[in-house]
């Protein structure tokens, strides 16, 4: 049956049905006063949404070239960097790292175990000649499904002084509170195709008052990523190149869909699909890769040696989507995405169409305790 | 009257309706199985339309992203270019040069007039020691509807030997015949709201095997925009990072389209509606900016002193837009585009509101002429 499929993975996530429509809407031109309007509109929900009075600067990247953005404006070469890692995302940030340069030090974790702030704080502790110039974080690191404590690494990013906090809100931002300005973030990157419930297309980045700072003296080159002439154009409800139109009207009306929910209730809906997801899990015996207290509310990462053949047979029968593991955790984990414009009513079906897949790959549970389970997490 | 706006400008161009339609189906996984095979038939679409066996490599990115890219992969800080400049975007491409630290010349003509290939070749000839690592030509200055003397331009770096041409052909792409492999082109930029009829999003870029070769030594930094991952992706029928899965939904739809309609009878389209719209302008008294041997068949420049209140009257009364002139031509000109998605009937519309306009502000010309020599040349 065709067009019944259905995303489960961490992105892209479903997209609403007024967003599609406005996706397919005759572009306009972009200097247009009708288009500034749109641009003012979308960076005013922007903050909202940021919950920042910081710029927020969209970009026509994915979420890489958004970190990479967030990145090569506020660092020159040489800089030291603490980057943590406990999964494909955080590697990924390092790597960037490395290509341009910077004196990279990669703070682990095994995949699914959340950062130490401790190891964090000794390594900024020692710091005394403050060399450390960032530190960047995967807040939910997607391979793992793992949230790492932002709000703790972040104290001790204050408590050096000097270091930005740089961070990676692919699939925490719309998802998990992240008050940008209560906690004082630097840079903040996301991407469209995730909580903003939109397609894959745009990157965003939230710039703090000491970044821009830091930006002045920054010394990578720089010409479509030069952030300062997002932030020149953003003053003028413009764009400094020709921006991706439709999906800024997608954007618009997505955002407008986020006011109307209300952030409270867009962050408990995701707490709450993803305990539903672990209660589910638990129930029916599989074991989960994070741990309860770093639960990405993204992504839930599900172990199974049989993981490939649960995901063929929901995408087969079910016409569901699930992902993988990536790297070595390939069919030993699969991940239901909860992410962006999911319902309760969307979870309960998953976990459904999961009972009837184990029971066909000969699983042993008791009937119905999966969905269960799910369904008194959503009460 | 709502949504019966029309977009006569050099980008965003009309997009069909079956295009839109595309870029509103919901999204799929982009590491689906399904997801590949669209890949696939963009990449040899692509291939078809660029009129080469060089990979094309799709970036989510705008034109200006596309060209830096094409650049930065393939030279190092410190490297000798000859920049062609005779428009803003040409001044575009040599800052971004100078920004990177290339040694940056810059080979300039007034806008309106084409490049003169002969002080291209001088500077070549002269160069024995083969500095000049790279030729940056704008076939399509759209700021000043010039179409540069690209093939005897390129003849010349060919007879360098050293030096790769790098072309900005983001308004030239499926609107004049620019056949890569027959004239050895070796980096080709362009994006996606001109000649490729979707809405902007996406860059793309031809390499040649001589510029493979050049990217092996080339220095520059960079993650994001590296080409070498894309080409790697590509021969794997995938992307890097994510890419704009809706965009890339309108693009299969939109070079089916232009498979149908046939690269030649594309071509032909592109340089009818270029000569109507120049023979109208001719009748109705008005200066064109380039010269008839070197005119753009994405937009004419037509000169006027009026131009705000030719653009402001078109706009109000007959809900076209056309665009201005840019930097110290603005006020001075106004832009017609005639590029993608546009037909005879479009530009003798068009050429009538024009004709209404120009009477409303006084213009003196003989009534109906310029439909009449529009017509004459569409015949």
């Amino acid at each position: 049956m065709e067009d019944k499929h259905m995303l489960m993975i961490p992105g892209p996530t479903p997209v609403p049905e007024k967003v599609l429509i406005s996706l397919g809407k005759h572009p306009i031109g972009h200097r247009s006063g009708d288009f500034s309007k749109i641009i003012a509109e979308i960076n005013q929900n922007l903050k909202w949404l940021h919950q920042t009075r910081n710029e927020v600067l969209s970009l026509n990247v994915s979420g890489t070239g958004a970190m990479e953005a967030g990145m090569i404006n506020f660092l020159s070469p040489g800089d030291r960097v603490l980057v943590g890692v406990n999964g494909k995302f955080g590697d990924r940030w390092a790597q960037i790292c490395e290509v341009f340069g910077l004196q990279t030090e990669r703070i682990t974790s095994d995949w699914g175990t959340p950062l130490d702030p401790e190891e964090i704080r000794t390594k900024l502790e020692a710091d005394t000649n403050k060399e450390i110039k960032a530190v960047v974080i995967t807040h939910s690191e997607t391979s793992a499904g793992v949230l790492n404590d932002l709000e703790t690494i972040n104290r001790h990013v204050k408590a050096h002084g000097e270091a930005l906090i740089i961070v990676d809100a692919v699939t925490s931002l719309g998802a998990y509170n992240l008050p940008i300005d209560d906690w004082g973030l630097d840079v903040v990157a996301s991407g469209s195709q995730k909580g903003y419930m939109i397609p894959p297309g745009m990157g965003f980045i939230s710039v703090s008052e000491k970044a821009w700072q830091a930006y002045e003296t920054s010394k990578f080159p720089r010409f479509y990523m030069d952030l300062g002439k997002y932030k020149k154009a953003n003053a003028k409800d413009s764009s400094p190149f020709t921006p991706p139109i439709n999906l800024m009207f997608g954007l618009q009306t997505a955002l407008q869909m986020m006011q109307r929910e209300g952030l409270e209730n867009i962050f408990a809906r995701h707490g709450r699909l993803t305990q539903a997801t672990r209660a589910a899990a638990k129930a029916l015996g599989l074991g989960l890769l994070a741990p309860d207290n770093a639960a990405s509310t993204a992504v839930t990462a599900i172990q199974s040696d049989d993981a490939e053949a649960i995901r063929a047979t929901m995408r087969q029968k079910y016409d569901i989507a699930l992902a993988g593991g990536q790297d070595h955790l390939k069919g030993k984990i699969f991940r239901i995405g909860h992410l962006g414009f999911v319902s309760d009513r969307d979870i309960l079906m998953t976990i459904s169409c999961l009972e009837a897949t184990l029971t066909e790959l000969n699983y042993d549970f008791e009937s119905k305790s999966g969905v269960k389970a799910a369904a008194a997490a959503l009460v």
